[in-house]
């Protein structure tokens, strides 16, 4: 069970109601220990200005969603990693516990997983030796396989943590329940990670049925997906950070208003996570 | 490349358009190899009349869909269990090269992955038996983890090769390219597998987008899977049977004329798997 404070904002659960300044103030309302704003907003508010919003409110930052897409031009670009470097920066700025890394998929008319995967691992070796520049950790996020083709080709928390070890200190994962919850093999790879790379922890659920691949998961509780069992092993592999929600809902929370979905996350904190 | 006689027919392909008996004269007319019955079609037609007329025919069978789902009344019932037999009784009938297993989701209301995972376990071992009296291979479908809440809490192919080496002779795994194209570890685990194991090998294509969690399945060629290469492991592997083509596409190939579907598939064959 989680007390709020336990609790942090993706602010993709809001992205259609609120800017980044009305999430700050919605966090502080509720009571939410922290916020993990993703990129266009932050752009939009000011990495200066949000980082001051963010601290005068007293809210941690579990992440800055988000670095990665290192397949999108084909082959690894100076313009790819350049705009990694600026999310690093970005990350450095507010604080964020990690830059949250969606590595990206399969490369524009290519069927060849092998060669995105060596081009995503390429890039993540780069935006990694700015990021220890730095001092911001790189989080790895594995993305369920049925996004392997079009969003993120690293897709088991055993891939992502293989990666990091070939790449060495200061990256490690993020470990989205929705992602990752069906994976037989999750309790050990988060044990694998243990408190130094298990960066961030993401919580949502899995509704069944699933209407749409992308902008249909659940409100805690809603779905499948055993919450409380994955925050026994997320504590058990010493992870201390705060639990993020990030609900990616079209039908549903988005077009609910914004109070109503921080008040319900903060109730099913308290009964079903 | 394949040539038609490598090509089986999953009659799943043409579940909309045609009977087992039109199957079976579609896939002689256009010389495939092979065809893969589903258990409503071939009682509809009657076990013993299908499996003369696909002799008949020329045609291997490549498996039988489907028995499994352990999982849906709870606990394992002797329900449960007769149906199973019934299905081993059928694939023997039908001369079935393995009875191809979708093991079922989670129980109705539950979250408990692993419980689940326990009852399918108790439930193939129990079929397995029956099987062994009866010569019938068991083929467990590790199906695409977004199933794994209502349909199969296998996988992955490491998690069912798993189960196989705790179960023992006799049984191994339909290896369907929709279900695990995305695994990093797929060419181990098909190796792994073996030719006494890898009992069935599926395709069709993943299609970006993919409209629907269950029903858009793409025709050979039109999606983002390296089939070639996937064939080659497979090949490696040491498996000899017939590619079969289950494609679940109600948005088109459902909807189209059957004999341009069969064209289509012995087209593709030739230049793209």
């Amino acid at each position: 069970m989680l007390t709020p404070d336990r609790i942090s904002l993706n602010t993709a659960t809001l992205r259609e109601q609120w800017s980044l300044a009305e999430c700050i103030e919605g966090c502080q309302r509720h009571g939410l220990g922290g916020i993990a704003p993703w990129r266009d907003k932050l752009q939009e508010m000011g990495a200066t200005q949000a980082a001051r919003a963010i601290r005068a409110a007293g809210l941690t930052v579990s992440g800055l969603c988000r670095g990665g897409w290192y397949t999108a031009e084909g082959a690894l670009t100076q313009a790819v990693k350049d705009d990694n470097r600026r999310a690093v920066d970005e990350a450095a700025e507010i604080g964020a516990a990690c830059l949250v890394m969606v590595v990206g998929g399969l490369a524009e008319g290519s069927r060849d997983l092998e060669a995105a995967r060596a081009i995503v691992e390429e890039g993540l070796a780069d935006t990694l030796a700015f990021a220890q520049e730095l001092g911001v950790k790189v989080a790895i996020e594995p993305l369920h396989p049925m996004y392997a083709a079009d969003r993120a080709c690293v897709n088991t928390m055993s891939q992502a943590l293989d990666i990091c070890d070939r790449l060495g200190p200061g990256i490690g994962v993020a470990c989205d329940a929705y992602h990752v919850w069906w994976d037989p093999d999750l309790k050990a790879q988060m044990l694998r990670a243990g408190p130094d790379r298990l960066l961030a922890y993401h919580i949502c659920d899995w509704l069944v049925p699933t209407r749409d691949l992308l902008t249909d998961r659940g409100m805690m509780g809603d779905g499948v997906i055993d919450l409380p069992r994955l925050a026994g092993w997320a504590d058990e592999a010493g992870f201390a950070g705060l639990h993020e929600v990030e609900i990616f809902s079209a039908l549903d929370w988005w077009r609910r208003d914004p109070d109503e979905v921080l008040a319900t996350i903060v109730a099913r904190g308290a009964t079903v996570c």
